[in-house]
């Protein structure tokens, strides 16, 4: 792999951690080169909304790997996320977290817990794609790929083989989603089987998040959605109980970038007292990214050697059990000393190495049909009898009302009194020649010309569509969840 | 309140719990009537798919109170949940779960616990609305409601006040879903406004959960969405360190359920030996919720004194904490004979009262214009400039393409080279009359009629549209999110 890097050292605390940590990087002999790109407060400040300059991107896509410091985001509104725009710019589709314990160097009620947890970060409702659609109701789309999942899968399983791992624990919700969840627990099955020496097995994410905040150690390597990895991803950090010695990783199929986790801390800024740990963390799976496990076990055993001496930057120092009150620098050099020692009571660090392989999609070959739409309706009506007539009439036969459904509660045919309803009806049509009334839900072909024919009458008689849904057979199979007692 | 009660004892442990607790509710002088029905093994196996006979239903929806014993679903496919069937069909909104911890008596490493999660039962991605739309995508709909939030929210406040809680904590991810939860946000705030006693505060949902699983000890009442709730409640629960010892409500607004966290232990039924803690628990919510608050007091407090005293059930049992290993009716007759005592080292239970009250939705009143519309495009390209001009000439001047995305990362105009591309592509239209290339978006009204039209202008040019999301203005501001970089 190239070892031209692109280095930004952000702000606050930034320059000087990223200092020390190349420092180190060099005594190691990791014979990297660098393009320094400067982002952040400056360039905000000089009128830029988005934090980095139009040349900093050309910088960007040449090299494979971006260090970056942490960003200081100027008060007032305007301004946007730095990370948001990289990571969606460069479609870094993985986030990665470590998060391990260092007790006693780091108090933790979890003295044992060695999680990576592995966030899918392109999909589900953080596409942003929200709508309010009628007076009463709101909605944001859940968008889960075959791509976005296989990509993020195949990713921990790479992960786990490359770094030594033995398990890998997904975590989802697919016994309410079946669709989409099911999606991502059956493409874990389906690869996971390319992966016979890792242990493997699939949770419920509400249980499973209780299992992890109660009992860390059982898991390894964590695999799971965006918004399940946001929250599961918070909470080992949080048992560690040192957010600030984590660094994360951002992976993309071209272009990956590290980090720190923590904030560029302007009021210590310059005072040479920051710990570079979690930079250093950041940069050691950076090394193992790129294809040097040797370098990044090299150096993360020489930290560890470190905190077992009790040389501890001012923000983990504790009577008692720290010796030194060590700054940036000294910090930096104590563990450049150490390089080649391995940690006595701490588990040494030992990677198995290789670069990442990189993904590659190949879209399945599936038949794809039309056999119905979902008509969603705004009507301030309760009752859902008259709006069946009314939508029955509108459709003049060219389609056939099934069901209805308000909130997911099948409100006709044979709703019950207690339902609440919304003004916002779902209202599912399938082709004329389908029997609504068999016991077992059917679905048949339909011609997709009848979909906008049907868009047309509705609006002629004044029905008030406010979004649709097509139904599909895949390979002759359902591609939609049925209404409840459809 | 009507004091007569649906009561159906369920299987396993069911009936001996059910026995037990109708005792101690006895004995306090609680004057309840109780209709007994059938529901659970039996009448699944008799061939009734939901567990439920339908004369069951007449008693259910005659009273306001069902007292539930745990119940056995047979193995095998084809039986539908009985709670999610009464649930849904009875519209019970609210899920509300106190964990407590018991501290010596239930080991915990949080002995100072005492928090109640209440849940919102009927929304989000639970409404069970899924789509695969296209070969790669696949689609979960996020319903959020305002009457459904505003029940919530309300129910937790009263539920706050009128069981002597201090803080109302709202778990939400406002950051970035700002249409849906931003919308629970905003109406947490607003109704808290009625509830001055009370401290509130808001939190996101990632930290707030790795904060509720550290220091469990800071939080009072959670309210929050269903999906989180589902999670926050289970990390709550298994914190306490005895999920079976805890009770549950399930809220609607005529009718509501009250039942024991734990399954029908078939294994020990019979045996006298079961632990009815569970179920007096969920009895004492449902006194509480029934108007009668000093009666749940005084059976919470003989309780909390029969565990103080060591009369334990075999499933709490420790050595040199417990001193009698009671049976089921045993320790039944121990909390009577403690009925009127308040215990010394755990806290005593404190409640307000009144019933609660009921919430009816008053619907606002919004002036709703459409003002262009989402066209989601299934296509295999990967060139979106000219999916861009196929669009372009399909919609022939009716209306403005303004913005395709992929996954919501913006492809055009202006897309990136390394953004990878699904086969799905939301394709955002605008009125003829906005100045698409604005620095600030800009949306102006647009007659519904050229919704249909342009749908089937794109059926004509052979554009395969896969579902559609109208975009609104709500009293002038915009309905939905923008896209990335709109």
């Amino acid at each position: 792999m190239n070892k031209r890097i692109t280095v930004a050292a952000g702000d606050g605390i930034g320059p000087e951690i990223t200092q020390s940590v190349l420092r180190v990087l060099e005594a190691a002999g990791c014979g990297l080169e660098y393009d320094h790109i400067e982002v952040g407060e400056k360039v905000y400040l000089s009128g830029n909304t988005s934090g980095i300059p139009s040349a900093a991107w050309d910088v960007l896509r040449r090299n494979p790997i971006l260090l970056k410091g942490p960003i200081t985001t100027p008060q007032g509104g305007g301004y946007k996320s730095l990370n948001v725009t990289i990571r969606k710019t460069l479609g870094l589709f993985a986030n990665v977290r470590p998060c391990r314990s260092f007790h006693p160097f780091v108090r933790t009620q979890h003295p044992n817990m060695d999680v990576v947890v592995v966030r899918e970060n392109e999909e589900d409702l953080y596409a942003g794609i929200e709508h309010r659609q009628t007076t009463d109701v709101y909605q944001c789309l859940k968008i889960i790929t075959i791509p976005g999942t296989e990509k993020i899968i195949r990713y921990a399983f790479d992960y786990a083989r490359s770094n030594g791992r033995k398990k890998v624990t997904c975590l989802v919700k697919d016994n309410i989603m079946k669709v989409t969840d099911g999606l991502f627990a059956d493409i874990f099955r389906r690869i996971g089987k390319e992966y016979p020496e890792l242990d493997q097995e699939t949770q419920i994410i509400d249980i499973g998040t209780a299992r992890v905040a109660t009992r860390p150690e059982r898991y390894d390597v964590i695999v799971t959605l965006n918004l399940y990895g946001d929250i599961i991803s918070d909470v080992t950090a949080e048992l560690t109980g040192s957010v600030g010695m984590a660094g994360s990783a951002n992976i993309g199929d071209r272009i990956s970038m590290f980090e720190a986790i923590h904030g560029s801390a302007p009021d210590i800024a310059g005072k040479g007292i920051a710990n570079p740990s979690a930079m250093l963390n950041a940069a050691c799976m950076m090394l193992a990214h790129m294809g040097m496990p040797e370098k990044a076990g090299l150096i993360q055993n020489a930290w560890l050697c470190t905190l077992e001496d009790g040389i501890h930057p001012a923000d983990i120092h504790q009577p008692g059990v720290s010796k030194v009150k060590a700054g940036t620098i000294v910090f930096a050099d104590a563990v450049i000393e150490r390089l080649g020692r391995r940690p006595s009571s701490l588990q040494p660090v030992q990677m198995k190495g290789g670069a990442m392989p990189t993904y590659t999609y190949q879209r399945p070959v599936v038949d794809r049909v039309p056999c119905g739409v979902d008509l969603f309706v705004n009507e301030a009506t309760h009752d859902a009898d008259e709006l069946a007539h009314q939508l029955q009439r509108a459709s003049g036969g060219l389609l056939q009302l099934k069901l209805i459904t308000n909130r997911g509660v099948k409100v006709w045919p044979g709703g019950f009194p207690e339902t609440f309803c919304t003004d916002h009806w779902r209202c599912r049509f399938a082709g004329t020649d389908v029997d609504i009334k068999a016991a077992k839900a059917q679905y048949l072909p339909i011609d997709k010309a009848t979909i906008p024919a049907l868009m047309q009458r509705m609006h002629d008689a004044g029905v008030d569509v406010v979004k649709t849904e097509n139904l599909y057979l895949f390979d002759g199979e359902r591609g939609f969840s049925l209404g409840q007692g459809e």
